[in-house]
Order: C-alpha cells, then structure tokens, then sequence
C-alpha cells in the first residue's frame, strides 16, 4: 500500500508518520519510484505498536526507538527482554552513598527471600534503590514495614505475566508481546489498584 | 530557617526552591523584610514532597501543582484523595466510539464483579478503557482473556495499600501519606514485578 493508505489503514496522519521514519520507528518501505514507496501489512502493525507505546504507555520517542530496536535485532527472545526491560525503566534520581548502601541491604534481602536476581548497575535494581531510599526520607516507615506483601504479591502477578506470555503467541511475536505486556499491562494493573483502593476505603470507612 | 539554608536542609538548589515558589508548588515563607524571608519545617518537609513526586514518580510540575494543592486544601481526606487520584491519573489517547462501548462493558463487569465504584468522566475508568481497547487493536488476546486474574491481584494490593495507610500515619499527614503510597508505591511494586518477571522467565526456561 502507499503512504497515504498506510495513514488510513493505521489511523496515523502522514505527517506522523514521516517523523517516525526519520527517527528511525518505522522501517522504509520498498521504493518503488523517487518519489514513492511501498509499505505493507508489518507497518500497520508496527505503528500500532508505536502509537501504544506512546499514547497508552507515555514512552518518549527515543525510548520507544530504543524498544522497537531490540524488538528489530537479531538477538535471542531473552536477552531482547532484558534491553526491552532496561529501555522501559528509567530512574534518574540521585541517592547519597550511604543511603544508597542501607538501600541495596533492604532490596538485596527481599531479592534473596524471594529468589530474584540482579546484576552491577541493572536500572530495575536502581530504580527500587532510589524508590526505598525516597520513602525513607519522607518518613513513611509504615511502607517499608510492608515491603515484604508487595514483593509477594509482585511473584504472583509475574506469573500471571508469563502465563499470558505462553498462552497467546508463537516465538516470532513473544518479544513484541513482551514489551506489550510490560507496557500495557502496568497501565492496566495501575487502573485496577486505584479502583480497588478507592472500593476498599469505602469499604473500610463506609464512604462514596 | 532563611533561603540557603532551607537549600541546605532540603538538598535543592535556590534557584529550583524559587521556581517552586513562583510556580506555586511551595507556600511563601514569613516575609521579614522586603528581601528576605523566613521558612519553617513544614517548607522542608514540601520540598522532599515535591522532589519526590517530580524525580521518583515522574510528574510533571503541573501535576505536582494539582496534588499539593488537593494535599492543602480543606476538604475532607477522602475527597482530596479523590483529587489526587485524579491529577494522578493521565491517559490522553482517542478511543474510537464502538470499541469504546464494548471496552466500557469488559471494565464495568469486572468492577461489577469486584464491587468497584467509578462515576461518569472517571479518569482511572478512562485509562482502563483506553488501555483495553489498544491491547484488543494489537491483537494480545491473551493479555485479555487474563484480565479477571490481574483484577484478582489488584484487590490484594488495595488491602496492602490501605493496611499501610493505616499502620502508619496520623490523620493530619494521611492525605500526603496517601498520596506518597500511590505515586512511591506504584514505582516499588513496578520494580518488584520487573524482578519477579525475570526470576519466574528464568525458572520456566532455565535461562540467566
């Protein structure tokens, strides 16, 4: 198909669509004339993808660039994971060395309790370290009294997440549905927790 | 305490207390002459709130602007939650209106199910709706026909979210205490769930 039925079949404007091309999103499609090329059926789907991972997952075009590519490369469905997972977290804060060191005991404990593993410098590790250090200084302790429920219940859900991995696709398409689970599927875990508090306050306090 | 050393105790450049200032984020200290003023604990106290808000959770100044003042406002916990909750809560995609009906049936029984509550305009029943219906557009079935189990998980959560809420604060900090659990917590759990993904990919598959 052209251009401009690549942009109705995807719901996408043309002038979108150049931009992600040029940044690198999209893949070329088979020029057929100076002037003109051809796309077909992979670049509707992956500028639905693009579109979810922007509009629906808030990921800024040079993470999603950085997605796509490690969806793109070569490299086993696992090892693709992880440079999805590192893209798709990002903690930019600044943590004193000593907090820091108070921190990664706290994480590295519950990681231990709960069989988790983690390498020097894994940005999902930061994350959690920045995060605990964050709380602490805000003085609410009574999370951190409770960290040990939600790591339980993060196990839970993580099988459910592999569940849903295994049950839906073939291999060609595990590594995009990956990245559309994590993407989407915190977005939609997030949803639900905020109805369920919002249910369980009223139903603790007979409120709403 | 003056300008510097409210910088000093808080950790943030003059400068980026100034913007905070104007912009709103942070109450005027007690003028004490035309050029200077005096700040007190509680202005320390709101800076660790809003650097915590801005560089954990990823809120923009305007966001942060919305949940302070909820935070400072005089109406009653429950209803300031709900402005938090609200200014919390982004989701911006167009949802075409067919699929938008049947998005708004799958989230209405699994709320009828679960005895969740959402009026019309609900921003979270939004962000569901639009997430819903981007995971049927990319064809992660799966993901969907998983959706009672995640829904399951998110109760659990709430009772852990509103257990902590009450272990730990007194009535005059359980407004920013919530709104701490729901913007810190969100990040920790998003961590935990990252480790357990890879822990539970690891032991499926033997790989790591």
């Amino acid at each position: 198909m052209r251009m401009a039925e690549l942009s109705a079949e995807s719901g996408i404007p043309v002038a979108t669509i150049k931009y992600y091309l040029r940044e690198g999103l999209l893949p070329a499609g088979e020029r057929t004339s100076p002037n003109q090329a051809r796309y077909g059926e992979e670049h509707v789907r992956r500028l639905k993808l693009i579109r979810a991972l922007v509009e629906v997952g808030g990921l800024s075009v040079a993470t999603v660039r950085e997605v796509v590519a490690a969806v793109d490369s070569d490299r086993a469905a696992y090892s693709v994971l992880g440079v999805a997972q590192r893209a798709l977290t990002r903690f930019d804060a600044d943590v004193p060395d000593e907090d820091r060191e108070w921190a990664m005991g706290v994480v590295g404990e519950l990681a231990r309790e709960h069989g988790w593993k983690f390498g020097p410098d894994n940005p999902v590790a930061e994350l959690l370290v920045g995060t605990v250090c964050t709380i602490r200084a805000l003085g609410h302790q009574a999370l951190l009294d409770q960290i040990g429920r939600y790591a339980d219940i993060a196990d839970r859900i993580a099988q459910a997440d592999l569940d849903t991995l295994e049950a839906g696709v073939s291999m060609d398409r595990i590594v995009e549905a990956a990245v559309v689970g994590t993407v989407l599927g915190d977005r939609l875990f997030e949803g639900f927790r905020r109805l369920a508090q919002a249910a369980e306050t009223a139903r603790r306090y007979s409120v709403g």
